[in-house]
């Protein structure tokens, strides 16, 4: 048994002691983590604030997990160390030098060995997390969310959370061909929005799509798209129906239902995973919390996805 | 036409008078009640309080309630007299005296020969009414919910929310062979969640079987499971998908909707229904009030259950 | 001891049974009822809607309401027969008729000796209320406000909550001399806001003026204005301020507390009040519920008020 | 490229400047304007108020609509000119007076040659605006709805929100054979709440028929029943689910989807579509404000569809 | 300096990493501790519910919380070792085994030299915690409350959140010429409410006498009763006004400021504290989050009074 | 009288039309414009986000507005063309690139002799409005807040809220022996939160001075140390007791009243105000709306000194 584990609910009521991720043990020494998970409370959402609260509310939302996947009977917990490690300190007043934070943060983690989980803090989280864990072979990347992300320039700059997919592959960290979005829908500003990731090689699936082939053949084609050779699972929050998340910044109606996401994710153990995040939740958007709850049951099934191919790969 | 009737609210407006279950007379006089409704406050789950202002919300919300069932055609306070006859006074400072309370409301009831409907407060209400209804032969159960019940002991105690369906068993207050459960689903403990009852011989339907064998398939394993003897029919509304019931204390993502649900009760209309709860509601952990709303509706249904099989008995 | 008391709080408590005014009896059959607190949900504020939801709200919020006044000692349900009586049954597509329909509500129970207290709904309930008290002589007046409701003609109506001031003094309602109105405050349309008032007689205290003279000196203002003839009091909520009733249609900040409130009431005590309300309180727009708390705290002091009085009457 | 344009949310934030619908100009001069988007602050639900703050609430949550329509790839904006031409000044004081002043707005556009998209106030709307249409031959209607509105009488008057598709029909203002009514569901007062339409010659798709049909073939019934003759969409965000639109006075379970609402919309590209509405949003009974989400998204919607067809009359 | 440091807020931000009460860390190993601050999530309030999930509700408050205070200049982890040690893992279901685990774990920590403060939790907190520092010279008592809490019995308990202070004196544990009362109002069920206290020796401030004696002369009061021997501060967060604490299960209109409460602490610099709580926080029912941000801020109060006293004593 | 006038809410109920500060024109032209007030939806606080919603939801709120100040007798769109100038497009991903464009555009408004009143956006607002003005003698400035904002460095950056009073000193925007500030208070991280305004020579008025010296002497205090000469007025909302402005990133318990506030800026009429802001105010916080509400009529009375210096002036 991992020397790191949660504590039992079963014994300490949910809403006793600290809040952290899953309950997990808040390690400051790393010796022994192979699986960190952190908070980034960026918060550069150009429509709405209120991602910097991400990592908390995420925190004391997943006090309602407890230790074994139903369907794929994943229990995590017994298959890797895993550990809360605190926030990447960023801040507001420097944006640019945030990025460079989570970065080196993350770099860090990867010369330890560690497989890091990001928990925002808006989407311009994962490109950082993606550089740090750069320099080797460009990694496949499952993108569940409603906006592609393949803006050039947003607001005259290169780096944010509109234009990250396309970042990260004009520097070469994630494998267009392995490229996988899910869940793409909304208004749009014009061609720009969706076409540049399908130009470069990516699986994109829109709503629209997505709904026509049916859940199995999405699977199928993730599968098929990642292979089995490294993959980064990032799931903007927005992906989701907002009636499943309306505490995040855009939301656009008529998206993916927690059920399907579930389904999904679980039909993807076995995959290379070795990286993932959860973003975009913005607490006090959502007096009712199911955005956050929501973000925790995803972090749990990332979790699953990562530990399953540690402990293989151990 | 029964003496009962709720306020008609084509006359007067539904934001006016006293709020009472689906606007029927608050009767304190129990001669004449075929069908009577009541609140139990109890307060014990172990996960974020406020279950004992349920019946107050549910009471609240029920004014949204009209006469017919527009599926089945079954107008219940046509058919039965149903009252609203107040709350079993629990508290939360004797949490085993007010188990006791409940047992013996009910049990007066059942000598008066009416029917009980609980609205609660938490899912520990159906094990002491199931025990006031006892004496006779053993139940059939009908439980919408997403976690089984049966551990054994929790936080060292043997009557709560999370043994009620074990207990009720090997009381012999319901017979294993004619319980079904619906909607099963959330991270587990391990494995001690459901299997128990699978073991006991319970039809357990997790929302990955429900989904796959779709929802016309599950009413007919209902039926078939019940059968004609009488049955209780039992709705945590935490059974529903959170975003039908954000205000419940231990939210599984991932569930049954209200559509699923209206429609399976529906289908129920004729069946043995001897009495029935809606329980789990929190109000203050639900500022939209969908969760009361969709009890009041799934109260309204349960009634219509009661009512038609009344009118058939009497 | 009169025959009507209300459900008691140490032995039922409070979240349970159905919610009437302060737990008093829902009485349909009028013999022996002293006081009659009814419920007139008019929505007609011109800005921000929500009131007609208001009678329901404070009966919620009165269940915090126990016996004794702790500082006049004075316990109304030991002093007269106070009851629960309903709602009139107003609607929003029938403004004007509504209003007919409170005025002969209010006149029903003069008829039979009943001393009137309205929750409202929106302040327009206040005219007709004194209208069915009218007949004889003209009645003192307390408005505690943040508005003076002097405006001639709003909306192109006569009748509204804008000149119910006005109005009753016009139609021989209220005897000018003993108006008191306190608390007016908030940005203005012009002179007309407040000056007509004063032209006419009234004693306008401006908070402004309040704050200079003192709570002690207002106290002795208001004796002295009302004197000992028969007076209603008519608390609209926006006279307090928003901090302590948020929920409310046109909040002013600024102006007087609940602890101001009760203490001006207490010092009432003794009082010929024959008839009240509180108006204005809009639950959809307070979260927090404050407003409907406070509401139901300024019924009780009303309420103190009347028996008093009755007891001493009878 | 039309003269009114949206504000750019990708150089101008989203958050920024004044609130229009789809942060449209605002425009006083109605010289060119071609489709005029207005609010109409209607309170007149007869449960649960606060659709007067309606219109505001959906300008605010328009910001997040851009330009082009992801699946008709229509871009409204481009195809006429459409402004935001500010209220009809209606009044709860009022009633009927407000229904008169929203006609004659109606009927002096008519007069210019633009065509109307209504933003509620409550589906009391819906009426004086189609009589400010009035005077050709009757229109062709698609009613997003769970309540039918046929009532002949409804709290002692003919024009209501509960009447005005009986209304419509019996003034000769709508075709009853073109006729259309989606999403009918909820507890009945009795046979008359849907069957005088469907006696009328109404296509009535309740939800149990919608769910048997499929959205396919219910895009097919609605496409031929309106043809090619003018027509008139009215959604009422009730037809959508509660948790789709909590901020709605009367709430019924188990409806419409915002994704098959989007998807029926967008499949009715082409029809002779030349005003419409969105009714019922109450604001303040949702904190998380996803009701006026969507009404922006489905008046986006609606645009789309008049635009197309403006496009192609002129 | 000692060892248990908060994090600097200046350096890492405030939303950043775990929240735990202060930012201070969060302690397995009690070796070094000097103040111990834990949570006890009772829930016994006999009128709504959620105080369960008070203290995690403090703990991500007091984020906002600094280092020194304003005004006596203390800087209490410049003084002592302060500490969150967790909390005690009371649950709903066994309320006197509760009670019981509360005063073992506060005799544990007196066991060590450690000085408790408590974070409810209902008020039913302070009885246990007073038990378990029991056995030596009874203590003084600050009780800032609504409420004297001097019943005998309640719904048929001795031990519990209405007779904390009565019982506490019956056992010795306070000495009832050094208990002061602050705060005390609301309606009351009748004479014992208060007097009981009054006739054992307390000093019981009732808001019309804190008001009529004036804040100076109160501290005074305050300061003679406790005298210098060890006193214990028990803050009810009920003893606030509403308006500072809404979330709350019993709000009593008219009460303390946050200012008052904070100039008296302040003034109390210098007594012989050791020990302290503040409860009843319940933060479903406060979306604004005042009332734990209140609590949080009297948690350093009381924190500091504490810490000048163990520096003293040391 | 001036041009821009503001809908007239006597005719046009509030809720109608588009939300513009104070329902003034939008205006694009800025020919006539002598008080321009505009939006900075600058999100920078190092603590909880929204602010970037502040200026809309200023907007929304200042519908409640009237005409006439009820002490000052000021009205002020009689005196000045005061007019909604829209927002400066400021955003998250360029702080110090916003910051720059906040100094352009107030640079530019100075060009045309337009006084400027800003609705923040957090309080790093107010120093490139200062710059924007500066070049000429040093303001006076008149600061509402809990913070002195006197940092030098935070977070590694030198323009920010935390810094703003001391770097407009240092810069000589502002003359520090003319520089008030007013309402400090909450715990603090040393001595450099408040000391190193005091050693420059500014008035630093605590909350306990405050409550010393009393309002009318701080009022004194404030007209003295500002004379004749052009002045500033800034208030962060956090200035007010959180009561008043939960809405805000970093509430501090026990502060100003918007009574008190009221009173002080109406007791400032006179003096040679030239510019201003209010800052702070973040939405999403506060789902009462009592922040933004406060925040208008804050405005409002800021709105009032500036027209009435402007007519003066002119």
């Amino acid at each position: 048994m991992p020397e790191f584990q949660p504590i039992d609910s079963s014994v300490i009521p949910r809403d006793a002691d600290v809040a952290t991720f899953m309950r997990l043990p808040r390690v400051h020494d790393l010796d022994g983590v192979e699986i960190g998970i952190f908070g980034v409370g960026l918060d550069a959402a150009t429509y709405r604030g209120g991602t910097r609260q991400g990592p908390a509310a995420v925190r004391e939302a997943s006090r309602a997990i407890r230790r074994v996947n139903p369907r794929t009977e994943v229990s995590p917990f017994d298959l890797a160390n895993v550990a809360d490690i605190g926030d990447v300190p960023v801040n507001v007043l420097d944006y640019a030098g945030s990025l460079k934070l989570v970065e080196e943060h993350v770099a860090g983690l990867k010369g330890r060995g560690i497989w890091p989980i990001a928990v925002g803090g808006d989407h311009s989280t994962t490109l950082p997390v993606l550089r740090g864990l750069g320099g080797g072979e460009p990694l496949g990347l499952i993108q569940f969310d409603s906006h592609a992300d393949v803006q050039d320039v947003f607001f005259g700059t290169k780096d944010n959370h509109a234009s990250l997919a396309r970042r990260a592959t004009e520097e070469g960290l994630v494998d267009p061909a392995r490229v996988v979005q899910i869940g793409l829908r909304g208004t749009r500003f014009g061609d720009g929005d969706v076409q540049w990731g399908i130009d470069a090689g990516f699986t994109a699936i829109t709503y629209d799509d997505y709904e026509e082939m049916g859940r199995a053949k999405a699977i199928e084609r993730i599968l098929e798209s990642v292979g089995d050779q490294p993959v980064y699972v990032t799931y903007d929050i927005d992906g989701l129906d907002p009636t499943e998340a309306p505490g995040t910044p855009a939301r656009e109606p008529g998206g993916l239902s927690m059920r399907d996401s579930q389904v999904i994710l679980r039909s993807l153990n076995g995959i290379n995973a070795i990286g993932g995040d959860v973003c975009e939740v913005a607490p006090s958007l959502d007096p009712s919390g199911l955005t956050q709850l929501n973000a925790a049951n995803l972090l749990f099934e990332i979790t699953c996805l990562l530990a399953a191919n540690r402990a293989k790969t151990a």
